[in-house]
């Protein structure tokens, strides 16, 4: 399956550092952060939080991000658009995103404008491998269609666009201009929904969205419920049926719900342990749109999901450790 | 055992970020990275390297800060002394050791001064669990007399000093300065011989120090054989035995003797997982001075350093990530 275009998959997302602490249940409630989603903070309560938060590490994440790091690990043709800052966190995240042989070409916020940074998410650890995230979006927030170079969209054979980046002033310009390009040179367009706060933030666009642009919707159970407001998960599940061309519904352990054509299969999770939470619908999405750009079946690219999200959660942080290509050839997925 | 003193130990040391990747064993060939040691690079060569490495994490480091993280961790007064510039890894480092509970009030290098950055050293982790260092002194190498206060040094029950960090051109006067206070005011002081090759650098001043100042010495086997330039590791003992009052010297996988007024005891090692070596022989020394301010034994202080050292290499990166308070406990070393 060769496309003739440049990049298999050009992720939008958010730009973020991830700071990882683990902690105990208690601090959640003290610090009162709520358990197991994402919370928009400002830059005062990001200073609150990190004050009370214990010593931490700095991976590189944001969640289309992640994808991206996953898919350029498994050797596909990847790019990834999202704003950092001429600043030290923001040569970190340039850094370990281009190391994996992503395209990163997104112009820097220059160093000599005051204010907003780069972006950076607190993620809490508890001892379940739950994380909880607390995300002071920064310079990511400012993504404007100018950072957009329709050459790059005309030249990917998927763009994957994160919920999450709807939340900016110029979020729809700039996704806009993306998808126009994209769609005009033949290319296809995938979404995820990050979370369900997040859906409710952006139903009615995200329904547009699914009616009128998608290829191809990330979802997990609790997210595509919130889309179609539907009182259970298999009424949603026909709804995604009846309207989308394909869907992934991640069910957690239960693994992943794979639709194509009105046709649903069903992959099972990787058997690995869980420590760490972060990034496994992030790591899903880049086995399953590596499944998509190398042709192969739908149960198979959900396997391939379900594997990567495996190694996510099978340690601290989002973007994988282990070697992609030798888990999936561990898992009999290569070849 | 109150000593009616402020701080138990006050570390004087290089403040660095560690920048933490996996790399294959051929990854150090073709980077001309030696293996095992830590080797002093400029910024260029931060630079180049830093670009041939993979996606990285960042976790706070620096030889006596993690010692003085560990100290803080179980519950002993400790402060550190150690120079950051006002940046984005500065406020990380600051933060990190504070969120212990350490004292860490050296003046930060201001923003507006350009060039030096705060100091990062490249970890790269090989397969077997060896760490190959690269450090980037930065900013942390321009501390001068003027960072060491008089007051924190008398407060000081113990002062620790790096060996790494007597390679500044101000490091003489500044370790000087923090000696003479605190043995002013009856307190003793402690030093790490660090590696081979910073003894190379300061021999005749780490003899000295043995001779003039020292009531204990860190170092492991390869560092007192280079501290002592004997042909066996017998004979650098004995040397140990008749020139210092009390001694930690550390055999890797066979633990570590404690000499204290011309007699010798063995503590084995810890058995625990090798991920990781960064750290172990700081995390060794936090062990080991957290029993000597508590009075215990020689015996147990050299155990509760090997255990400490056991948790730093299982894991990724030099700061303690399992509650030492709960692991010593675990060893029977509490009460």
């Amino acid at each position: 399956m060769t496309s003739g275009k440049t990049y298999d998959v050009v992720g939008v997302g958010n730009a973020i550092v991830d700071v990882l602490a683990r902690v105990p249940d208690s601090f959640l409630e003290n610090a009162g952060v709520e358990k197991g989603i994402m919370q928009l903070i400002d830059a005062d309560r990001a200073v609150e939080l990190y004050g009370m938060m214990g010593p931490a590490r700095e991976i590189s994440g944001g969640s289309a991000a992640n994808t991206i790091a996953g898919l350029g690990m498994l050797g596909d043709k990847a790019a990834y658009v999202g704003k950092v800052k001429d600043d030290q966190l923001g040569a970190i995240f340039a850094h370990d995103i281009r190391a994996l042989g992503v395209t990163y070409e997104t112009p820097l916020a220059p160093k000599s404008v005051e204010g907003d940074e780069t972006g950076r998410c607190m993620v809490l650890v508890t001892p379940d491998g739950e994380r909880s995230m607390n995300t002071y979006l920064g310079v990511s927030n400012h993504l404007s269609p100018d950072d957009i170079d329709e050459e790059m969209m005309a030249q990917a054979s998927w763009i994957y666009l994160e919920g999450y980046r709807h939340d900016g002033p110029d979020s729809l310009a700039a996704f806009s201009k993306a998808v126009k390009a994209a769609k005009n040179a033949g290319g296809k367009v995938a979404l995820t929904l990050s979370d369900p706060f997040c859906v409710d933030r952006h139903r009615d666009e995200f329904l547009r969205m699914c009616r009128e642009e998608l290829d191809l919707l990330f979802a997990n159970e609790h997210e595509i419920v919130a889309l179609f407001q539907t009182a259970t998960l298999e009424d949603a599940l026909d709804r995604a049926k009846e309207e989308l061309p394909m869907a992934a519904v991640t069910v957690g352990p239960a693994g992943v719900y794979v639709i194509q054509n009105g046709r649903m299969v069903h992959a099972p999770a990787a058997p690995m342990s869980r420590v760490d939470a972060t990034g496994a619908g992030d790591l899903f999405a880049a086995g399953f749109l590596h499944g998509l750009v190398k042709g192969r079946n739908m149960l198979t690219c959900g396997t391939m999901g379900c594997v990567a999200a495996g190694e996510a959660i099978s340690h601290i942080g989002a973007r994988p450790e282990e070697d992609l290509k030798d888990l999936f050839a561990r898992f009999g997925l290569n070849g």
